[in-house]
């Protein structure tokens, strides 16, 4: 289903190049659908501030919680209006190969410039297995490797990687296993981004990353982007840990959601099996806001201190 | 699901002002998934021989044979490789509202310019369901209503049209309801396309029509341009007329697909329920082409006459 | 995807025998989604009343506004509550070969008893490509073809019919093209049901048809089972005349939808496109059912006058 | 959406009263579909054999693999064939609630007889959200819970069990942490089922488990039912410690569908991630046949040692 227009073909070198890349969070609209609105106001935020690429329905993004006809609209929706300034990397993999060989064909069509690609979770296969899955996706199009053992239940060793190594689409691995594996790669002139944000200041500038998949980006992209591009900073990492720590309480994205709705930059509306943090937690973030420093976060109203009633579960969308 | 990207947004005149529209036809691959390879080369000379608008997925795209994710992907792939070339009008309509609304809406996402609505063709609905039906749809962008009675079984008359003139995403009419349904329209300055290839330039040059939605333009695209664009011609027409008799001898696309084949555009794969012509229709094909001139039809190999063997019929895709 | 267990096999002589087979209509809950208490309920006195076998999804059941996910979900759900007690006929026809494939698989793998297969409508094709429509399911299990040219704008001529005849699944026709028609298919010892309700007292008393594959039945499935039963019966005919004339009077299921709302059957939610019938025809029916007498109506509540405000319309479910 | 039908009903206790329940393969045909006949017959010797309750499209059965359709149409027949001698489990658990709740709603409608759930694996979310997710679904029918942090990534905790013992439909627990949890459970009179076959059998006589969900009963069901219904048996324990030992050496159900295939009852293909064992480990499996008996083993043909090249991985279906 190859297309032939130059236009939907990237350079797997545009993918490696990159540094900074956010896993953007999805709004929703009261009734559970996207709220476009709301997510073009945050690319453009993200843009200004110099992030360079988007992971589009990660696992941020809760392409999980999608159909499979919303997430290659939202990859589609990002390409046609944003893709001649930031790098959209749909996040195409599934656990299933049938479906991921059919996202992201599908993805790259509708003119995505990489593909994220997971491990089989919860259904797993043998490293054999993980090859032919693999094998099955990365000629469509630049692609990289998610390596995230805590939601898989399966960790993506390094052998496995090093048999992709030669695709020529083959661009890099998001590593959640910590800054050793990253240094191993590292050393292999594997690129690697990690995806622990709490690690990544030390992954970039002492062990060799090209850079990282942030969640913390979604709500200071600048000060994301200082880390990563101004050399060691040792006082900003410490100034950003307290946020980070905050962030990851709970499993993302319940962190990211909750804090982006008290920075009214989304409404307070949640697919389940998402539910916001608790008061208390609330209450933390509002005073993190602070002394960290409202200007730093996005979004132009105050931060608020949110109630529980004013969010909106929703199971049925 | 609105977003606020001026991208996403075409001006209704834009549409209007349209007067050349393929409707243009889907090539498959062997397990009957699409050729974007072939299709990418059928748009570019489209473009190249100055046609304006393409249909994705209209009946002669045989939108009814595709599921709404292959659909809605193939007016994304279209407006990403070609949407500043030509005006992308995505077929998002349905007989079920539900299923108008929800493409409507995911095609204006990905970028379409406008969109095609047919009346619920099958089940029928009554007048106020279907003014019901319209209104559902036509406040998400431009909208050019589709009136086709021989394929639902049901005319939408003047007056239904007439209570959707105050919308202004309204675009005009695709009208095969004949000249002097047109020629009424025209008197009220409703834009209109003819929908009959064989009664389009006299629409045009006679009744006052905008243009035309065109099945012929895929086989002599600069030849329905000289007819639409350089004034009266009846000789041109009259020279056009075997084309577009043998064209509709058969359901539409059967004539066009079968033609697109011999002519080496697109592999000989049909979706059922469609069918090749027969033998005796497919070497008529051959000496039209040699009267019309092979020069004035797409694709650059000899037209050659396919065996009954030389097409795959596909069920199950 | 053959199942080998008994269970899931039909005599076809079984459909080839029903008479009097209802087009059960779909009852919804305010959110769209099916009522399906209410929908038990009706089938039940189906059941009680003699009607013997069920078409679920025709068009009548607003098959056309359903996912094939709710459609197979119905068909199951029919089988697996009822099919011990009435015969269930899934229409999983569509003007999608594929569709109609993996529908007509699907619905006797969950042990509906009979397939009803329309020929491609909207779309259209030739009459080869009708026959490997056709030919493409009809293996699957025993099979009605319905022919009812008003809605898809292409009579399925006799000589079709005729080639079909070969199939031991082949069931019959439901012929909406009126009873001389039908008179033909019986000489020829071809099972018919009428399509047409006004007509199938005669088709079924003068020219020979099975039966009737009613939408009237829903209302009053006793008079039918009588109409149908009971020999030659002008004056039963002639009373239920005027019911039948305005139920059809917009597109059905229109008027069906309208009378099961006011006989408090089920809740007055129509899916779009479909809206309830106007005031004044709205009380047409009351006296209508004040006329032939409650007694014979479903639904043991009295016949209500709606409000235009009582009605729900939904467009998104 | 819930149905009147006392057919659609099963008491809560008639699930909590299985002993032996088995997670069935799905066999498959050479384009990817489902094989229903190998399917009927794998069933009809389970129940032959004495076991008493199915999970339909459990991870063993590949339910990650599945379309939605696919998944209700194989619970559905499995009610509609063998629902009145065995009791159908439809996994319709998901990561996504909106998935379950619509997959648990159409399960319960085409009559499956209980429900299980599994915690939002990969995308994860905090333990609110986990008691949210399972309270939108227990309602509408019996439920079993999985708990599988080796697939999941995260532990459902006894205080979240003990939350939802007050629902009426909560049948039990699948447990996978070991006979140490199991035991816990027991006292406090919560049903539990071993989700691991090698320690079923203390689990029983030991811990006080209701039984087991088992893999290895695809294969040996009988020596299954012995184990588990003939009081302690160390001896028969210990014998099948060698088979079952082989068919976790790779995540399962690889183990379980190279198995089938050498032993002739289903066609030797996977549907990917997954792939066969290699030829080492199918040589083993020869032996423990061998060792165990052939007789003890499903399928009436002598077991095969496959070669690669007669295995069949699809990918696309």
């Amino acid at each position: 289903m190859k297309s032939n227009e130059v236009k939907n073909s990237t350079p797997v070198n545009d993918i490696k190049s990159l540094r900074l890349i956010t896993a953007i969070k999805t709004p929703y609209l009261p009734d559970g659908r996207f709220d476009l609105a709301a997510y073009d106001a945050m690319v453009h935020v993200q843009i200004e501030n110099g992030v360079e690429g988007l992971i589009v329905g990660g696992t941020t993004g809760e392409g999980q919680l999608m159909s499979w006809d919303e997430h290659i609209m939202l990859i589609s929706h990002t390409v046609n209006c944003f893709g001649d300034r930031i790098k959209v990397i749909g996040n195409t993999g599934s656990n299933s190969t049938r479906e991921a060989i059919h996202a992201t064909e599908q993805g790259f069509a509708v003119g995505m410039h990489g593909a994220l690609h997971i491990n089989p979770y919860y259904g797993k296969t043998s490293m054999d297995g993980l090859l032919v899955h693999f094998r099955s996706v990365i000629p469509m199009g630049p692609s990289i490797i998610y390596n995230v053992p805590g939601r898989t239940g399966q960790d993506i060793p390094q052998y496995v990687i090093e048999k992709l190594l030669s695709y020529p689409n083959f661009a890099g691995v998001k590593e959640c296993m910590g800054n050793n594996r990253i240094e191993e790669y590292c050393r292999q002139d594997i690129t690697v981004w990690s995806g622990n944000d709490d690690e990544c200041h030390d992954a970039r500038w002492v062990h060799g990353a090209q850079g990282v998949i942030s969640v913390t980006s979604n709500l200071v992209p600048l000060l994301m982007h200082n880390l990563l591009f101004e050399g060691k900073n040792n006082l900003l990492n410490q100034k950003l840990r307290p946020l980070m720590n905050w962030l990851f309480v709970e499993p993302n994205p319940i962190g990211l959601n909750t804090a982006l709705a008290q920075l009214g930059v989304i409404r307070p509306i949640f697919r389940l099996p998402y539910v916001p943090l608790n008061l208390e937690k609330r209450r933390e973030f509002v005073n993190i806001v602070k002394t960290i420093g409202r200007e730093h976060f996005v979004g132009d109203k105050d931060v608020q201190l949110l109630k529980d009633d004013d969010f909106l579960l929703v199971g049925r969308y």
